[in-house]
């Protein structure tokens, strides 16, 4: 009920505070004989790393991650696979001053409403650090998914307003931005710039495509896979709206317009068009998933702000330390761990009805 | 794992499909010495079933609730408490023409890949019907909610393109589309008119606002109160898209413009506005809760459609039958129970943390 | 965390007081395909129902299932599948004399404890009615277990000090007391007649053997197989101890004694003794799987007894009505019902782990 | 699903092989506010610690705990808690030997049935050494005990034939066996050193009593507090048999030997005798708690045994190594553990029901 604990089948704890000792993992539900290395893992936890480029904090973490049980020989047991990161660069001096002040946009008000006690050196648990165990879990799961032919591919399509106008999936990860839009990476990189100069941040937008998904993943009522992949999504910090498919849009049509044709291909039933994003009735069609997030702009920010501190005592903060001018870059690896970590978990449990 | 039970605490499990005997709730975790009667269920069931107006499907389905167990003179007695809904016109033969061809747009292809066998009569478990059980349910937890002097509401803002300018409260159960703006209403209700006399549906958008609930509910990780609404709102049917407070507009937004500044008023903290919907980090911030749910167009069309029978044979379709041109007049009253189902299960998780 | 469900990929939630208008099971997690007739249930159910011989009570409940979804063409859908039975013989003005008094060995004091509020007609939810709910659903699982070659198998062994020295499972069905040795369930008659003249009930021991069950069932540590069978069957109302294999005795042995050496047999390796009761580590090894249930006498006796009311004052009470003299005879197909559940999961959960 | 996490809202996820680089537990659920040390969980773990007297194994564990998480200046903040144990004495050369043989009584064969691979290196994850991490768990789980004034106490009360006439709860760490009773405790010290001498091991019974506990915890249907000590023990590898109360000589009793007469007592209702062990209906009485453990003898024996290895081929086996000559000592605080971990769960449930 505390909420650390993800999935159903495949189940993932997450534990650890941005300034504590070490944030981890512990995945149960790990299927036993799949093969994995450390650096599986460390390669996705590098993607989502502090310091990658000038788009983004450039805090040093070295977020080395250790593989403490679960894999035996080079194989998954079966049994609880740990994963331990280490807090390198605590710098708790950094956040003394927000001891007893509510940053805007933070969760340290709403924190303190909950818990009563709150550890206030940066987010503590509620901080985006979290995400790195999310990401190293993830790195598990992608291992489930290509051992069964399953693409998840993650990208920037908007920033503040920016928008790319190609898809080349080889472009992504040659960009700061991660956008698959090399001309318009630029443009986003600039207007990053443009509000980090301000004192300021900015937000986008975030596309995720699956291919290789088989049909019939998901459940037809509470568990369908677009409410699961959508609390998935709806989990990590800054996101603020999800869609599928044509989304919003499809609100303006009709449904001779909405409606995906099935056809024959190559001996497969497939849908003509793609609408529904890949998913009817909470099933999966076998057609490509298609969903796009809404990332806000980061809460930290150097610019002065007005707040209160615990006593309601109006305040000015000026947030000092090394922030995200824009989440995108940084979040595209975390979503697609969660959206991994919910297919894998989806693949399992399709096992036991067949 | 199969998805039909919903919640933590307060748990429903639902059951039945739409030409069965019978469809029904189970809800477990109901606190003991809530006053509870027939009526208080009965008046949700009714603002969510057919024939209600000439914009809804003129299908009569009587949905009488019985309360079979957990309530004694009046009051819940903490034991789990189950309401059944018999259906009583069944009619299966208006859907013996579908027994071995896909819908478009409904889960009949994705059910058979899933399970293998199907209830082909109508949607069976993928039915819409089912929804009448969670408003059931929904009813339960709103007695909850309204104990603690919390609201829940849902209306109409947008139909095929047409969008409400105007919020008047009162006005939404006096119109057919349920939305608080009565001129809006009436434009509404033609393009609705217009779609239907084409053989067509259209989508629209419904927004959710939950006043006085208090700061604290929710979680900081993975069980974060705006991902978990997600996921019970993105669970039923028709549902594409959701978003909270600024949503995807928030992606176009800085830090600066998107931060809500804590202020003092009345002797409690809250938000001087409130871009962030009424979450931060995954908690109430004890403002106002704002979300909005896309919901795509009927995907039962009288048109002519193509599409392919089991074995992939091209096929020609026309859904005989009396449908919903729009879903969204009876969906708000799903959207409600849902939403309450989750902040009734928050609000019992969170006597736990204190 | 109300536990009224029980299991985790097959899952049974029940509902219902003893004294409402009915009682009922949910499964959720039924594999699709599976032949399933009401006959099926109704047989399970027969051989828990009142009024089997003279040594039950000769309480009328014709215990008539009605199953409401979850079955198309008289096969299982993967959908749920829910299962009604009404209340017929509701009788509640023989309990009024009840509504504040404590009933001795009953969960009056107890339920009243916890809840605040109570449902004083008979046991309500804690009536020994509600495992009718479980051997319904049993019922559905034993299926499960008979498509893959597993038997459950429970008998008397021991009734008020009187046991069998014979084990001849023909003989289980043909005496009133299901024991599987003729001439110690004679004597086991005699005695319950013996305590029922007395005014009075008596205890016993069933012992459980399961067969054709496959190894690598169970899990190593929290779910271990043995502990998942220990909650089930102490699940039941009258049960005080649970042991398996040579259980309490092994206590009192060596290892070299208790050890069950491995050999191969058949081309299969096996233990050459079966001390363990056929689990090693949590985990099936594929041996005859025997465990043994301690069940306490009937806590209703017609005998005076000293007690309180709810204000704690002193009373006398003689409890009315038509009670079992012993248990045992009832608790049969209840045992069996709880084993089969287990055991159905466990099939289930073992699939995704292969 | 895979059985490594315990517990419904305090819940425990337990992770590590013996021979790994760590084992640990984290607990989800901590309730915020709760004073811990680092000392209180080191305590606990001192009392299951190898070496320490001639009656338990002379292996050198350090056993040193390392609280990574959730613990914020000396108190608890509600979210994760991670402790970590570092497996010091490794040593897996003593078990290359039993790389392809299946040792009697332990879990070797299963776990290969089961999981297909197999950590050989001693008992991998379902060796003994998991139980320190429910140690750990269990220090934090008994803090929120004591802070309600309920206390859990388990000693040995038999060990291979040898009882205990006495109980002094003054002297259980006192003597090598944890036994309440001195001089049986110097018998059951001899009865050890005498199988010990002939390479075999000998098994014992231990009884748990929790006193303060309030009347009320537990549930009246699957999850009765009976069902769930019963799980949460038998969890623990070598116990073969729990009972409650009278436990299996209630099966022997009549109703009016066995139930216990409420009186009113200091105005508190409670039973005159105890022979429930303190549950009735599955929920607590207020009255003490007491139930009763079998232990097996150690599998481990240094004697030569038969078995088979991999292919099946009769091996004869010699097992190597410094093992525990009696189980009981080092079980004590695991079983206390074990309560009080499903205590503090029921605290905290019972929370949202009142």
């Amino acid at each position: 009920m505390a909420g650390n604990i993800f999935g159903q089948l495949f189940r993932v704890t997450t534990f650890g505070e941005s300034h504590g000792a070490a944030i981890g993992a512990v995945l149960d539900g790990v299927p036993p004989g799949l093969e994995l290395s450390l650096d599986d893992i460390q390669y996705e936890l590098n993607r989502r790393r502090p310091g990658q480029s000038d788009v983004t904090t450039p805090r040093k973490e070295s977020d080395q991650a250790e593989i403490l049980s679960g894999v035996f020989e080079g194989k998954t047991t079966g049994t609880p696979l740990a994963i331990l990161i280490r807090n390198a660069d605590q710098r708790s001096k950094d956040y003394s001053s927000l001891l007893k002040i509510f940053r805007p946009g933070h969760a340290d008000f709403t924190m303190k409403q909950k818990f009563g006690v709150r550890d206030h050196r940066g987010g503590g648990r509620s901080s985006g650090r979290e995400t790195a165990c999310r990401v190293a879990a993830g790195a598990v799961a992608r291992k489930i998914l290509i051992r069964e032919g399953i693409s998840v591919l993650a990208y920037t399509t908007m920033i503040g307003g920016v928008s790319a106008r190609e898809f080349d999936p080889q472009e992504i990860e040659r960009n700061a931005v991660r956008a698959a839009d090399p001309q318009a990476a630029r443009e986003m990189i600039d207007r990053i710039h443009q509000v980090k100069d301000q004192g300021d941040s900015v937000g986008g937008i975030i596309e995720v495509r699956v291919n290789g998904l088989p049909a019939g993943l998901g459940d037809p009522v509470f568990d369908k896979l677009d409410a699961r992949l959508a609390a998935a999504v709806m989990s990590i910090g800054a996101i603020k709206g999800i869609e599928f498919g044509d989304g919003f849009k499809a609100a303006e049509h009709t449904g001779a317009e909405n409606n995906d044709a099935f056809i024959q291909q190559d001996g497969r039933i497939v849908t003509a068009t793609n609408h529904s994003g890949g998913i009817l009735g909470g099933i999966s069609t076998g057609t490509e998933i298609i969903l796009r997030a809404a990332v806000k702009p980061t809460s930290s920010i150097s610019r002065k702000q007005t707040t209160v501190d615990q006593q309601g005592n109006a305040k000015e903060i000026q947030i000092e330390g090394r922030h995200d001018p824009c989440l995108c870059p940084r979040i595209v690896p975390v979503i697609e761990a969660m959206v991994a970590l919910v297919l894998a978990d989806c693949l399992l449990i399709q096992k036991f009805v067949n």
